[in-house]
């Protein structure tokens, strides 16, 4: 397939300027123009894009960071950048061979194919007899990012009382059933009737509930949690955290995964209830996947069991297409997405 | 002294109603109608109270609060309670006698004597070489907030850049000064030029600002933390709080004790800059030194040499006389104290 510099056109997914309050899909365009020579060149790697993961920390490289940032903004004009499950389709570094199958860590664009020059950031997929897209999901960084945030930020103890917010996506269905799996009575929070049924239907919450059918955050809380919350998950910030903080048990825990519900505000919302973790000595820590990484075999060996057992399952919502990547990547400030978001380039 | 009853007048500083907005001297009043036996019945003590410890907390008793709370709120008509040092006169318990000097860990009156009917609360003082009133501040509760709050919540290393607000007050001196000892950078915010100077010239933090001539905080912040600061110590709460939140490092840890500028305001000030947590991984973290008093016997055995040998100065403010009470408390608020508020009942 890859011939001494065969020429391809290759699709992007492009950004045409900074982007400020909520993002639309005319903020993005398919460039049909761009070309790629399909040979990589010494310690690089050309990959086909398979499968595109849609994630809302995209957000905010779409608007003009303040380096220093812990990433950084997309280019107006160059094609967008993420986590994504890729073939290798011409490889100038030794540890990775065509044919082989990669998990990008945030580095593989919007595009058909793509020129890696950093090969050493590409983690060779070794286990296939799952659904690869799996690698941009329950088995990528937001799996990560509930493992760790929930085992290792939250530190659960059997039978303690579990909030997650955002609870049908991509990282909070994991949390929900890891939470059962680790004896908590877990309660989830979703944006409508069919992801509510999900998380007490599909992924085993002991309850959940739709915030948008809730008038009063503060009291929905307090008829599911009459003795208050041990561990939050939060995803979405705001108002739901103001609520949260005034419903926390003493020594409880608030792992900072998201703050979805403010990322498209000029200024964001104010929190008012913050002076209640004095007296609760409420521990509340920020955290990223990425410093985790070195869990991450230990994390498939623990998780691919769960899923080949169907103790723990996960829900993904497939776009078709490259061109569809805009109205998914949109679709996630809206809640449109049911489960994880993924854009399907090609399926092999 | 203690003749089978003798009863004696007992002047007492009492809470007249619950207090909204600012507290003022005319919501407590000098009692001196009441009067109290000094012969202590069996399982309790009576004591004569020498210091009387005026702390920022002390304001969310004086409003009445929801149960479950940390404590209690006051009860009008009666006086209130803290911490303070005092000396047994009658005892019905047989590990205290009559003459012992304690420490009572917030559960004297504001009173010339009080009945103190749980004594296993009282820490008997072991160490009088020192000065009495230094077990309301850095030899008490403040002190091992600061200690707690520095060496076990924010985990210091040497080098890092610390922040403290309020750090001429009972908890924040100290801090800075374990900072120091611990080779840290740090900094303190104060709001007044004699409070500055105190931090710099007697404290000897790096460096210091009046917060009241600062317009923009998140510009001194800057100027002082050109590349960040590691671990806040949060005495203030509000505006400063929100500056400090966009002036974090990677990694920082955010203590937070107190946010004295808050407890006075009907709602809270919204706080804005939580989403930085994240990118960040900042750990911020409620506490109480309550859940550190296992280690309080280390404590002493580390800050006693260190005050005898002028490592460790501990400013105080001393107002004479239960009548002087009301005033004492009050001035916290509007920061009219200069470094630790005690009031002094009496010297022996």
């Amino acid at each position: 397939m890859a011939g001494d510099g065969e020429e391809v056109r290759n699709k992007q997914v492009v950004l045409k300027d900074y982007v400020s309050g909520m993002p639309k899909e005319s903020d993005m365009c398919i460039n049909t123009e761009s070309k790629i020579k399909l040979k990589a060149p010494d310690n690089a790697v050309v990959v086909k894009n398979l499968y595109l993961s849609c994630d809302p920390y995209m957000r905010s490289r779409m608007r003009k960071l303040d380096s220093p940032s812990f990433v950084d903004s997309f280019k107006p004009g160059s094609p967008l950048s993420g986590y994504g499950v890729a073939k290798v389709v011409s490889s100038g570094y030794p540890n990775l061979k065509e044919g082989d199958l990669v998990l990008a860590w945030g580095t593989t664009g919007w595009e058909q194919y793509s020129l890696i020059t950093a090969p050493e950031t590409l983690l060779k997929i070794q286990h296939t007899d799952v659904p690869l897209s799996y690698y941009t999901g329950i088995l990528g960084m937001p799996g990560m990012t509930a493992y760790a945030g929930f085992y290792e930020v939250c530190t659960p103890q059997k039978g303690e009382r579990v909030f997650v917010s955002a609870a049908s996506g991509a990282v909070g269905q994991l949390v929900g059933q890891f939470a059962k799996l680790s004896d908590c009575y877990v309660v989830g929070s979703a944006g409508s009737e069919q992801k509510v049924d999900l998380l007490k239907n599909k992924f085993g919450f002991d309850a959940a509930f739709n915030y948008k059918e809730e008038p009063d955050l503060d009291a929905a809380l307090k008829r599911h949690f009459p003795e208050g919350i041990d561990i939050y998950f939060e995803n979405v910030g705001g108002k739901m955290l103001d609520a949260v903080l005034a419903n926390m048990r003493v020594h409880g825990r608030i792992a900072v995964c998201g703050m979805i519900s403010q990322y498209n505000l000029e200024q964001p919302e104010g929190i008012h209830n913050l002076m209640s973790i004095i007296g609760k000595r409420v521990r509340m820590q920020g955290f990223l996947a990425g410093d985790f990484l070195h869990l991450y075999p230990k994390y498939l060996m623990t998780v691919l069991p769960y899923i080949k057992e169907n103790k723990i399952v996960y829900v993904e919502d497939i776009a078709e297409g490259i061109e569809s990547g805009p109205a998914a990547l949109v679709g996630l400030f809206t809640g449109r997405n049911v489960g994880k978001q993924v854009v399907c380039v090609a399926k092999e």
